[in-house]
């Protein structure tokens, strides 16, 4: 069973994995705001400024979506951050072993 | 009566307000792709870029809104160019005095 609740998660293991998302978080923001500086640079007619909101748009709606910290999803949140390359899987070291193999899993669907 | 059909715009007319059209929504475009430029250039955090989203949403439907050429809402349009300082008065000389009254008018409301 891939969903783990709240009680299954120790206070370790909640403290790991809220550093875990946020540091993926900042990274994504981060390589994300260059992205746009840099694009923004490149603007030259209408139709690349539409783009850029349309970028914009789509990104947003992913982040908003994909930052899910619940405890419920948390695996899968966790799982789809180290695919992305946001979260590095010995960064989640402190979670149980049982937990750890669920995101290495996942991560390499 | 400020509607104007096609009948009523001569081929002079509306050679001169298709190229003030044409001006003005690339002076129009020209700032907003110059300030899109700089605000990319200063986004430090998330909201900065969720506010340049917003921005680009607003001004994008505002735009697309905005210039309509059908000749039945030409005076309209011509005054609020005119209005909004992306056009100038002496630039739709050539229009017959009646239309240039109309948009004159319109444009100081």
């Amino acid at each position: 069973m891939m969903q783990v609740s709240e009680a299954e998660w120790t206070e370790t293991e909640q403290l790991v994995a809220k550093e875990a998302f946020k540091k993926a978080y900042e990274r994504e923001i981060n390589a994300l705001i260059t992205q746009v500086r840099d694009s923004a640079t490149s603007i030259v007619k209408l139709e690349d400024m539409w783009s850029l909101h349309d970028f914009l748009s789509a990104r947003r709606h992913e982040i908003d979506g994909k930052y899910d910290y619940r405890y419920s999803v948390l695996i899968f949140v966790l799982a789809r951050l180290v695919q992305e390359g946001w979260l590095k899987l010995d960064e989640l070291k402190g979670l149980e072993t049982s937990k750890l193999s669920k995101v290495a899993a996942l991560s390499r669907m």
